[in-house]
């Protein structure tokens, strides 16, 4: 495993070396007729033996398996000069300033061509470099405050966030990003929507599916999008920009609450639920779609409240469900469980015991449905109504993963159950749609 | 609280006893203006004691609140007479033979308009009387498996249901419909995929959103619907039939193994993932919409294989969830997770060692998506890949519910882990699709 060639091994460590290919060479490989000419790169600590891996001319990375009749060409050496960045264009005076709160993920990062790794890039310096866009929309602060892959954020970042956020806005800019990655990028929304109350300006977090090596990216567009709609956009409130449909036409704004990633890789992945997203932007403009929106508004005090309990839990009911696991969180002193029912919100009657269990045991017990769309209704069917007369607490039309993150910041403001229940149960960010009710 | 009331307390009671009403009496309650006219019907135990409940002509219920200013008239006594059937209609020899496995659930009941209460209806001389169409399809023969609300069902059931249906197709019926809650039919659905193997028929899993006492009622649609893709349509394979729109015209075909219910009370409920649906049912026609199924072939020879091992449970990943979870499925001697990762099918690092304990304890650990549209890929990210190296089983675009049943499943065939895996990653009924790779 030679130092020059890191993360290659065995048969594509072999014949890298019969050719005396080094990181960064121009290499031609050949293999059942089909020829690939780019760049040889890192490969991660876990990759096979069986592949070498070129950054093609088009950016994109391309693994060719080394077998008995794979042939490798050395056609130059490597000594590709370092990324040198162009200065910075001039700032315009008079344009709005936006923050930009970097805490990790694909967006805010760029792939170093030499190695294929991954690098954080977002200095306001950086920015401008990458996304030359920006210099004409904004004034561009940049702060790294976390460089983390967004499974890793637990809710302590999501406190953390809040007040840098409100830091920034106390500093007098004209809106913040925040760029964090796609897989929990949701939750961390819905968290600042609650812990960012009586927004003078909006917060709007944004990530990216592709990271910005790759042709098919969508890390400019949506960064630019988001600080423009930061800049511009006429509402107050936490927002998740990202693209709308597969093209790059069009940025949609969701709301912090109302929204999840529903596909793993697709560009317009996330999806507001059971709402209308917040706005859209097309050609530079901000339009909004729904009307019902807390307008910006520089004189209005911004309420921080980034407190969250750690102790709560998301359980999803299945066919078979151990009831047991919800007595293992009553011991271990969890303030809160969340469960994810089926349809209107059920779980299976094997498990009420257990549910009563936790009630009594002073935690907070409420109820989203796995369904997704929809509300929650107990009043139609047995099963509800002996949860509600348990003292479940149904949560309408909120999704899973939002009450989650709610429940939890609910039990950060108050010791008190009842109380953390009213709050919960209050709608705080459109979290919670209004039912209309017949008689 | 009057026998002759039930669920009937306080000022609900006192009102209806001050005009000496009964149930089953027409009343005329008007309150602020507006007159209610409709049979008096029972309350649940857990009613409250501020509302009487009507069965209005149109067969909605309505609650009228008990104010100081609500009237109530007794228009005439009850004693409306006990519903009896109409004689079935004639059956005509030469029709297909299709068996009715009744499970429970809404689709299998209709309601006591006297009581408002519901009860199973599934004789097949119930279902002629009830759903006239159905003699025009087929020869019905109904068996009442059970009569459990769907989200009582555990995998045991799903074994004696797979049975049931074995019993029917060696009777030599064209075809077999499972009647089954909307909770967690798409679960069931998936079960009966992988227990019943290589079928001759069609296997049709039905629910209702709506009872059949509701005008909107899919009730009756859905059931005629299932039957006749049970006694005509050329597919051999498990399939779920639900309304496609909102509207009646036409019934669509689920895979067993690609469809979950996607809204809490729309007729339209059920979404096939990652897949096209099977096949559409409008006009009495059935079409195909899926070119790649196993067609109808009486001489098939099923194989049944019908045992699921219970200590199996899927686990949502959530920012700050406490990896001890796994642990204790471990110390409960569970012999499988299914982990619903973010994304591309990542958990937080402060559970990797969690899930190398479980690994290493001798359970299988298979990683499914949140996203659920999408399909994970662990070779894109550090996170992914060291999930990968620990042993996690990447399941590809299965659904997190599918890919629960599945490992119930397949640890139901074999007592080996590895052969387990095995199973767990071979298509057995579309749940896996084929993904095109780069070189």
């Amino acid at each position: 495993m030679g130092g020059e060639l890191p993360g290659y091994r065995g048969k594509a460590l072999q014949a890298l070396k019969g050719v005396s290919a080094e990181i960064g060479d121009l290499l031609r490989v050949t293999r059942d007729g089909t020829a690939h000419e780019g760049l040889l790169i890192e490969r991660s600590e876990y990759g096979d033996e069986d592949h070498v891996v070129l950054k093609l001319r088009s950016g994109y990375n391309v693994g060719v398996r080394i077998t008995p009749t794979t042939r490798i060409e050395r056609l130059g050496s490597g000594a590709k000069p370092a990324f040198v960045p162009p200065p910075p264009p001039p700032r315009r005076p008079g344009l709005p300033r936006v923050a930009i709160v970097s805490t990790g993920g694909t967006i805010a990062s760029r792939v170093d061509y030499r190695t294929g790794g991954v690098r954080p890039a977002l200095s306001a310096q950086d920015l401008y470099s990458v996304v030359p866009e920006l210099s004409e929309v904004a004034v561009v602060e940049a702060e790294i405050l976390y460089s983390l892959l967004s499974e890793d954020i637990v809710p302590a970042h999501w406190a953390e966030m809040a007040k840098a956020v409100a830091r920034h806005i106390g500093d007098g800019v004209d809106g913040v990003v925040v760029a964090h990655g796609t897989d929990t990028m949701a939750y961390t929304a819905a968290a600042l929507s609650f812990a960012l109350q009586g927004l003078p300006c909006p917060v709007v977090l944004v990530g990216a599916q592709r990271s910005a090596d790759r042709p098919s990216s969508d890390a400019a567009t949506n960064l630019t999008g988001a600080v423009l709609a930061a800049a511009r956009a006429p509402f107050a409130e936490v927002a998740l920009a990202m693209h709308e449909t597969v093209s790059d036409r069009s940025i949609v704004l969701h709301r912090g609450t109302k929204v999840r990633k529903c596909h793993t890789s697709r560009r317009d992945a996330f999806r507001s639920v059971n709402a209308t997203p917040l706005a859209r932007l097309e050609d530079g403009e901000v339009t909004m779609l729904s009307g019902d929106y807390q307008r910006r508004d520089p004189d209005r005090r911004l309420a921080l409240k980034p407190d969250f309990e750690g102790r709560v839990a998301l359980v999803k009911f299945h066919p078979g469900l151990d009831p047991g696991v919800l007595q293992w969180y009553v011991d271990r002193d969890y303030r809160g469980i969340v469960l994810e029912g089926t349809g209107l919100g059920h779980v299976g009657g094997y498990c009420h015991q257990a549910v009563q269990g936790a009630v009594e045991g002073g935690v907070v017990v409420a109820m989203t449905s796995q369904c997704l769309w929809g509300r929650v209704n107990m009043n139609v069917y047995e099963t509800g109504i002996d949860l509600l007369k348990m003292g479940v607490v149904p949560l309408g039309d909120m999704l899973p993963e939002t009450a989650l993150v709610k429940l939890m910041w609910a039990l950060g403001q108050t010791g008190d159950a009842e109380e953390a229940k009213r709050l919960l149960t209050t709608d705080v960010a459109h979290e919670l749609s209004p039912r209309t009710t017949a008689d």
